[in-house]
């Protein structure tokens, strides 16, 4: 095989490897004139969305509103089913929100009090941090990652993924849901469950069971008062009080009246593919200089109320 | 020039170019057993800190507390100079935080109200947005950033640059402070300023002079009910309350008894070197993976109090 150094120059000029490890010599290429990301959204058709199923969806109510949160069977399968299980056997009815991190996440649960189990949760779920890469449809992003190198989106999901080992995985963005554990992985059901309410802390990634993302009342997490105690624990004793839960549902088993409905745009169209290009070259009347790149969190799939 | 195929395939499978642009082939690698990085501080030396001079510490205060900022002069000089104008003048004694978007910032200064400009303020200034590289001791963290290609630290503080073009920027990353601006680029004096309240909002990178970040009450600002309005503006006749500033002073201008004093971490030591690679391979009792990579907002300058 014959390559002409000037060819192989070339190859390697995409290519160039640091003193420590390899590293690309990516560099951003502004697109000036990429379509506005709510331009592209108003533009679309409704083939370009898809409704969210109501067994995916889960409705907290607090005093103030509601919280709705997409679960994500497909990336942690046994625990979606614990949270459908929790769900429908009324665990959090009378819970609270107990932790308030800044710049992480918010908590919710039982804690450390005594409640029974409903029926049907898997008291020792495998640690489902990662899935197969097989049957996902991926769209990879031309931009590099910190975390995985290479991510993109997958059947309406964010994704951070590595080929060679076949896997893919739900990265830590703002509103994804998680499930909080303890110190062994396999120590959390479900039943205690977190939002990040600050910059994605991708080094979870990989060490927890991510299950969805709350599409709608983020704000009724993220703007709590911080708890004073380490991690972000509400203090009693310092007059901190713990966020009382009303109840959390499936819209599934909402009266049809009540259940929302909400749609998530496809992440396999061609609007989506301008969505991410818009989202990584903001121009309009305000940006001066498109970035030329944009990082997985930074360009969340859209998701609305469903007329 | 002979290269096996085996060989060829090798530098295509380590270089894989997407059909839209140059990407390298970065794969994270991680090292288990770095220390963590609260125990690189906890060892650190007096010698890897430096005090914050009290004429880059500012301090608003609130109702419920302080919010203390530090000033960046080396990054936007004539925007930090008008800053300490608007604060010696008193200009924003009085003034509200009347911008709260939920995964974006918080926002102050009196808006569209009728206030004089105190002396001294450059009612225009340069579009201070990056810097020259010249003078700056730069260390080069080993991850790709989606935004820049390249990202580090340098004299304190997180940087994005661009060697070819030898430009440096401050990213915009939580608790970044930045100066709000108008359409035009040279419409933002440092009279309305904000601090990033959610994920790092790269994309404003190198449109927006970067004037700081805060360092200490960052919850007082990023816990507060979100505005209802356009971009997250309160709405009086929604009853929505814009939150009164008591006023903000530099600690330079505070009398010494009530001059707080803070210390940064240097980011030219070899203590540095471990923090940052710690917070890329988080390990402990709780991570079962460490992530190999970090991004340059996971990667805050440490700060702290100096007794």
């Amino acid at each position: 095989m014959r390559l002409t150094a000037a060819a192989l120059a070339m190859l390697l000029a995409g290519c160039s490897v640091s003193s420590t490890q390899e590293r690309g010599a990516w560099r951003p290429m502004p697109i000036p004139g990429a379509t506005e990301p709510s331009q592209v959204i108003a533009n679309s058709a409704p083939s370009d969305w898809r409704e969210i199923a109501p067994d995916n969806l889960m409705v907290m109510e607090l005093p103030e509103g509601r919280v709705v949160i997409e679960l994500a069977p497909g990336f942690a399968p046994v625990h979606v089913a614990n949270v459908r299980a929790f769900a429908r056997g009324g665990w959090w009815n009378g819970a609270t929100i107990y932790r308030m991190q800044d710049n992480y996440v918010a908590q919710w649960g039982n804690g450390d009090a005594e409640v029974a189990l409903p029926a049907g949760v898997v008291q020792r779920p495998p640690a489902e941090y990662e899935r197969s890469l097989a049957g996902l449809q991926l769209l990879e992003i031309p931009y590099p990652d910190a975390y995985a190198g290479t991510v993109g989106y997958a059947d309406g999901w964010p994704v951070a993924f590595d080929r060679a080992a076949g896997l893919a995985w739900l990265p830590h963005c703002y509103g994804t849901v998680g499930v909080g554990r303890d110190l062994a992985p396999d120590t959390g059901t479900g039943g205690e469950l977190y939002a990040v309410i600050g910059h994605g802390p991708r080094h979870l990634d990989r060490n927890i069971a991510n299950v969805g993302r709350v599409v709608e009342g983020m704000s009724l997490l993220s703007a709590r008062p911080r708890g004073t105690g380490d991690l972000g624990f509400y203090q009693a004793d310092r007059g901190e009080t713990a966020v009382p839960i009303r109840r959390i549902r499936l819209a599934s088993d909402m009266p049809a009246a009540e259940r929302p409905r909400f749609e998530a745009m496809r992440t396999d169209t061609a609007a989506f593919n301008d969505y991410v290009r818009g989202r990584a070259n903001r121009g309009g009347t305000f940006f001066n200089r498109p970035a030329g790149g944009v990082d997985i969190c930074n360009a969340p799939v859209p998701v609305r109320r469903k007329s």
